[in-house]
């Protein structure tokens, strides 16, 4: 056995409380290394009464890690333990003090789970699991209000710029609400609508106010209160690691300097502010001076930022927050605002914009999700970039699944593209095949799936400012085919507890083949997603592991029964089939 | 290169704030794998112009490892980075996306510290490197307060049992200050001193008192101000935890159930309070059930608890707490235990009782150290046990050291024995010249040593209660050689910046070779520790990296000067030497 490459340390995705009587453990052994692993786990104060061994299962694999899981329920919320691996006649057993080839007399230098407080436990809101969401960029999905446009409004449907607006507002929404309920998303997650001076509103001006040219607030309480009617849930932007130049504080800041009450909301590194060979005097986003950055470690900022959090919820009713360049504040500052906006609604959902790794944003003090980008670019590079093969995706998700406690990938946010790439359409090579192979993807895994505004009805556009296109209202030139398949496919998933809460099995996924066969699994429920990521057509034979009937559970590609446990099937050139069995 | 073995994962240990400019990077490889590392860092906005190649430094090294370090200062708080490992001509760049064999265009896919928010910087207490703790089991220290006497005291010098007392108290302390300050400790670490039925006061009656048999709050706070006076500061015990039976709130709900307003404070598993086979209805620790655990969820013990830890700074003036069973207690609750405590006093030490791998206590957010018992395990295995060799000891530490932030080494809590173990003479099998180089050890890390009362006269004593003996106070059976001994190990530690906090270099380390030659070095200081954990005799040859003039620090066997940059030396049976450069 390759003992280096094994890794286990308590807490974060190792050994974590999945609710408050269960503790899930992993460790991570050299991929194909090892023939079988074993928890041996008890009370450490009544070790000979309540120790076991219990067998553990592949969780995930990748290129290089095979990693292992079980499920334990401690005896008395208290919880020792070690691991046995097996290979061949090898036995290793690894304690926190290190690998002995003999079974411990004791467990007093085992690893450590010390109580199960529920206070710790990491809890998404449930109901993320089920939600589908669709994002809408408000001042280009419809102008439902002629009277709230700006000054120098272009035409519906022109070409976007960095600075242009098309008027797009609240209203506009509210009319539209019936698109969204036939297209079956239970979830909206609005970029900015608070006041500002961009198109994008990203660059805050008044964080109790909707932008006029958007609404008023009582507006958005309309809004919130028609979706919540339809059983649709709204999330806001919440950009709180910097401001706009138009905030009233730094404006005072930049009046009076620091002499300004003001002054300390801010990190200034040099007085007066002034941009020096392109780089601000004080802190900002990026090095972009309309945007300076809030000092979240202050009393008062903190205050008003998380009176700000409150507010919209208790108010006005929104569901939760996508939290703007989340990983740049200080996690104090977050885990403040969890117990605010949790105190506020329990169920509030919070999400955090890291595009990294982000285990520590995801320990049940601070998000409940974040935008999950690797799993974004795991997608393309298969489906469409040519960057990866069956083998390469499988890792690539497989590596991502055993990053996070089960919790965080159940509420993961799953988008493909977004206000800030280019539309997925586009990055398919305009390839619709290619786009539902993706899309297929996005809704066969754990987590809740995103459609960017427009994607459902054939909407391409370049990266920004080319993905914030007007949405395209005339029925003529949407694409209803493609409409049709995002309401199956939303459908589907939401029949389906094995899509959204299933373990994730990798049928077929080899190096150098483009061919995928993934199996969700919860109970008696098996759903399997085939699929050919290759301009050519391919034949794909799976084999089950049991004697199901399998029924088509999605139009695709025509499947024969299996036969002897094996399923044929012969893939269209980006084709796919989908199959049930209960 | 085994790219299996290569491990980091940002924060924690691996990727941390040392200061407000600082960030350590750390990686791990498999020992003697690979030549060379480098951080490839910069920042992601400016990466063109920021980005560059720092060599890595080994920092430590196991049985299977080596860790390599490299401080960082981010041109502008965040900070990209990825790592460059050499071995031959082989190379290989690891990005948080995997293994690469052609340096990355650009950062996209790297690692992250986001931004260096000052909030989340773990800091310390200054104090804690430069002091010298002292252990006091408060009952059998010193009687200085007949009058306070419990019932059926016994005679001074007695044999401890679980229950009996011999009438230590507060002014015994006080009246034998001079001790201390002769030995030239700077800190106290009391166990228990509030009100309670046992002998060792763990299961608390009430935590706003000290108990009558030991004085009063007054008593206490005339301790502390004479402690202060001497420069010596004062860390009481917390057991949060649990609670003693005679715990006013718990005879409530003994007595009137679950229609007690008290019911809420414990974790009450069946009513009515019972033991049923051993085992409580309640949760407890371990399964004591004079032992009843506080809900430290519920407001209201949570509010208790927290002006408990507040009153003893700012009414008595004590300088930080030791946490009992720190690890069965919440997170949550640890978290604003500090910000209470911190606020009362920013220089406050919080040190956890934890036994097992603490990172998850040690980011800044909950406690400043934890009692070091796997120092403890490494040393007594290497010097007395016959558990570990000269690598095995080196290995043992080397890792331990890589778990860690550099801040939280620095103030970990480095004891050998304590009222829960085996004295460190008995365990060094009443053999004073192992128990010296145990103790030499000890002085010569990173963290603040701390000595069990009485070690330094020679005190033996078995395990709990044996190892509760009360304090020898006739001179002529004191071991003035020992103690001369430990005070000149004390000023030897606070004379040298390099045995506090310089960096840790083993020159000889080796598979069944009890000897050991260990160096550190900070800026032009270096401290030479040379050991021999055997029963004979050895010669010891180590290499210097430079040429220096090297004097004796401490008495201990004769040393040649070096020569040809080789420094040789012969130590007796279980001998040492301590040489210094400067």
């Amino acid at each position: 056995m390759v003992i280096e490459a094994v890794y286990h340390r308590p807490k974060l995705n190792w050994a974590y409380a999945y609710d408050g009587k269960t503790v899930h453990l992993r460790i991570r052994t050299k991929r194909d290394d090892v023939k079988k692993v074993f928890a041996l786990s008890g009370d450490k104060y009544a070790w000979e009464k309540t120790s076991e061994y219990i067998e553990m299962k592949i969780l995930t694999r990748d290129a290089l890690f095979d990693y292992w899981e079980v499920t334990v329920q401690p005896p008395f919320r208290r919880l020792r333990y070690a691991f046995l691996l097996q290979s061949g006649k090898e036995k290793l057993w690894l304690t926190e003090q290190g690998f002995v080839r003999k079974e411990p007399k004791d467990s007093t230098g085992m690893f450590e789970y010390p109580f199960l407080n529920p206070a710790d436990i990491f809890t998404p809101p449930a109901w993320v699991k089920e939600a589908i969401f669709y994002q809408i960029f408000p001042e280009r999905f419809a102008n439902g209000d002629r009277s709230l446009d700006p000054e120098g409004v272009e035409p519906w449907g022109g070409k976007p710029t960095p600075t242009n607006f098309f008027g797009g507002d609240l209203q506009g929404v509210i009319q539209n609400l019936d698109h969204l309920t036939e297209l079956g998303v239970n979830a909206i997650y609005f970029t900015p609508l608070f006041e500002a001076t961009t198109n994008h509103k990203y660059d805050t001006r008044d964080y109790l106010k909707v932008d006029p040219q958007f609404g008023t607030n009582e507006t958005l309480k309309q809004l919130v209160d028609e979706c919540h009617k339809r059983g649709i849930r709204i999330l806001l932007d919440a950009v709180f690691n910097h401001c706009g130049k138009t905030f009233p504080p730094f404006i005072d800041v930049l009046e009076k300097g620091a002499s300004s009450p003001y002054a300390d909301w801010f990190h200034v590194k040099e007085w007066p502010l002034r941009v020096e060979d392109g780089i601000p005097t004080y802190e900002t986003f990026a090095f972009e001076p309309i945007m300076p950055k809030l000092n979240t470690e202050h009393p008062e900022v903190k205050a008003y930022l998380l009176e700000v959090a409150e507010f919209w919820i208790k108010e006005i009713g929104i569901d939760g927050w996508r939290l703007d360049v989340a990983n740049e504040v200080d996690h104090r500052f977050w885990r403040l605002f969890r117990d605010k906006v949790k105190s506020a609604n329990p169920e509030a959902y919070i999400l955090g914009e890291i595009w990294h790794d982000s285990m520590m944003w995801l320990q049940g003090d601070q998000f409940d999700a974040v935008m999950n980008y690797p799993f974004t670019n795991a997608v393309l590079d298969f489906v469409t970039n040519g960057k990866l093969d069956g083998a390469g995706f499988a890792n690539a998700v497989g590596s991502l699944l055993a990053s996070y406690p089960q919790q965080a990938n159940e509420a993961a946010f799953n988008l493909l593209d977004s206000h800030d790439t280019p539309r997925l359409l586009t990055q398919c090579g305009e390839d619709k095949r290619r786009m539902k192979l993706a899309a297929l993807l996005q809704f066969a895994f754990p987590g809740t799936p995103c459609i960017y505004y427009g994607d459902e009805v054939g909407m391409s556009g370049g990266g920004d400012p080319d993905c914030r296109r007007c949405m395209e209202w005339d029925a003529s030139r949407q694409d209803r085919d493609l409409f049709e398949f995002y309401r199956r496919l939303i459908a589907l998933r939401t029949s389906s507890e094995a899509l959204r809460t299933g373990a994730v099995r990798f049928l077929h996924a080899k190096p150098g083949d483009a061919r995928l066969a993934l199996e969700r699994v919860h109970g008696n429920e098996h759903m399997l997603i085939l699929v050919n990521a290759d301009r050519r057509s391919a034949k794909l034979s799976v084999k089950l592991s049991h004697e199901r009937v399998w029924t088509s559970a999605l139009y695709g590609a025509a499947v024969a029964a299996p036969e002897g446990g094996k399923l044929q099937v012969k893939l269209p050139p980006y084709g796919f089939a989908v199959l049930r069995a209960e």
